[in-house]
């Protein structure tokens, strides 16, 4: 009998679901907007619709189904299966995740967080499938590290590992941060920072350009050569090379892969590589774009459940 | 029928053997000047000798010994058991040591990189038994971490992890470093870097003191009131503490451990934990002082060797 698992990945907007077979292989997905959903209840009935519409669009009995995985964007004890803290938006607080859905599916269920999983994604089916330790970052609005040490997960000691909106490198503000406000590195380096840089240093008479731009039209503007644009450009690289640089320096890391819709954008990667690349030679990490776009947290998703199921052991440490 | 092991620490200028019983307990130890020696035979004969002197002292048998474990001054592959390579005062390049102290002695041997190996002492006998994850600071002429997560060293893909003194953190130098001149950040917090500091800001008119202190008399000083000390104790402590909020915040690591002669200074100590209490809540890792002191290598050498013998195992990953 052909075995199957569901994948899910909860956004502060918009959730999505994915039926997949024993190779972990996407067969179909499907979105739904969750805006302004705070129940984690109603979450997981909308993911029980969604996936009964999958099951059906392919013919696939519910007694096929292996187990799900899930990413939540928040702090979440992978082990324990709660979600411990989400944003504001959400609200979450020690949601029980986990046993909600196996209340809800009747078979085997596993949790991570979100960036964790866009890691497990690209560990087992995208750019670094052949890494043993790499880091992802996943540069959106603010931005996230999910690290994987010799092809596991490093979820830390609060499960709060991979939390860098807030490091101290050379460029960033030193100044301690009030609760809510963006960390002084995404400051500099997440997409709604380099928005707000954008914005401080608009002036007529430095760009033809609006002064409402998001961090990735100032970035296709810094490609076609707007000095003022390349300013920006060049101030989030240069302080992503150095927490690239120190990272790979301190875990001895081969490998970062950009994800997020800020992260995937050529000019940032090829700036980065062409700072890092003035460094020594202490740390000089490949740096490649995420292979699964923005469907790598749905494919960690999928292979949480695989993981779960035991269709799909994870491979034994190993050194790039 | 007792079992005993070996552990060994090379140095750079000093050679320290101990022999322990199956507990780890060390029951004796000797240090021998190896300036100049740069052999790794007549090292490794000098382990021999040594150890022979031990066993007698003790009256052990050496068909007692189950294997030695030894730390190197260098970047060294603990799963070949070779030390790729140390610093130009000994050049060791590929040195097959783990195979050499088989054939002297007669019994399993394994090797690791000494710092790694003082995280291994702290973690298995010292001030961090009770944490899955903590960083060992070595702070002496240079600085090096080890990592341990979940009870494990984390050595890294080429076995260069914890190299931390080219760290980029706000304060300190972001100009390339040529090759043999220290890293940016250990230029602000090593001992040698310290000592730099002092040298370059010392005025007659500004402090009493002499010209020529090392990093833990002007942490002495600072201590005793001396305004000019205490401003170099602050730029030390300020990176450092930059430093361990970063690695904290990452890792989600719960617990830093500062060991080496600058490291173990209370005045350092002191400062970085003032100054990490004015940041965010983020990363609030405690910080102690090394409990094995100058015998953390030592301790972790025993360790390894009782792991090599498998008359102890590690524990099982924990968090703390």
């Amino acid at each position: 009998m052909t075995h199957f698992v569901l994948g899910a990945d909860i956004g502060g907007m918009n959730l999505r679901v994915a039926l997949a077979d024993s190779s972990g292989q996407i067969l179909a997905n499907q979105r739904a907007s969750i805006a302004g959903v705070r129940d984690p209840l109603q979450v997981v009935a909308t993911i029980r619709q969604i996936a009964s519409a999958l099951l059906a669009e392919l013919s696939v009995q519910p007694s096929a189904l292996r187990a799900i995985g899930v990413g939540a964007p928040g702090v979440t004890d992978a082990d324990g299966g709660i979600v411990i803290a989400t944003s504001y938006l959400m609200g979450w607080r020690d949601v029980p995740l986990r046993a909600y859905l196996e209340d809800a599916f009747g078979i085997p269920a596993a949790i991570d967080n979100d960036v964790n999983l866009a890691a497990l994604g690209e560990s087992r089916a995208g750019a670094a499938q052949s890494a043993g330790d790499f880091v992802f970052l996943a540069i959106g609005t603010g931005i996230g590290a999910g690290i994987v040490l010799q092809r596991r997960i490093h979820r830390g000691s609060a499960w709060r590992a991979g939390e860098i909106g807030y490091l101290l490198v050379p460029g960033v503000s030193e100044d301690p941060v009030d609760d809510g406000d963006p960390g002084p590195f995404e400051a500099q380096a997440g997409g709604e920072g380099i928005r707000r840089q954008w914005l401080s240093r608009w002036n007529p008479e430095r760009t033809p350009l609006p002064r409402d731009l998001t961090a990735t039209e100032v970035f296709d503007h810094a490609r076609a050569g707007d000095a003022l644009a390349c300013e920006v450009l060049h101030g989030a690289a240069r302080v992503l090379s150095y927490a690239i640089y120190n990272l790979a320096l301190v875990l001895d890391c081969p490998l970062f892969v950009l994800g997020g819709s800020v992260g995937l954008h050529p000019a940032l990667g090829e700036e980065v590589r062409r700072l890092l690349s003035q460094r020594d030679n202490r740390a000089q990490p490949r740096i490649v774009p995420s292979a699964l776009g923005d469907h790598a947290q749905l494919t960690g998703a999928v292979h949480l459940a695989l993981e779960r199921a035991s269709l799909k052991e994870p491979a034994a440490g190993s050194r790039e």
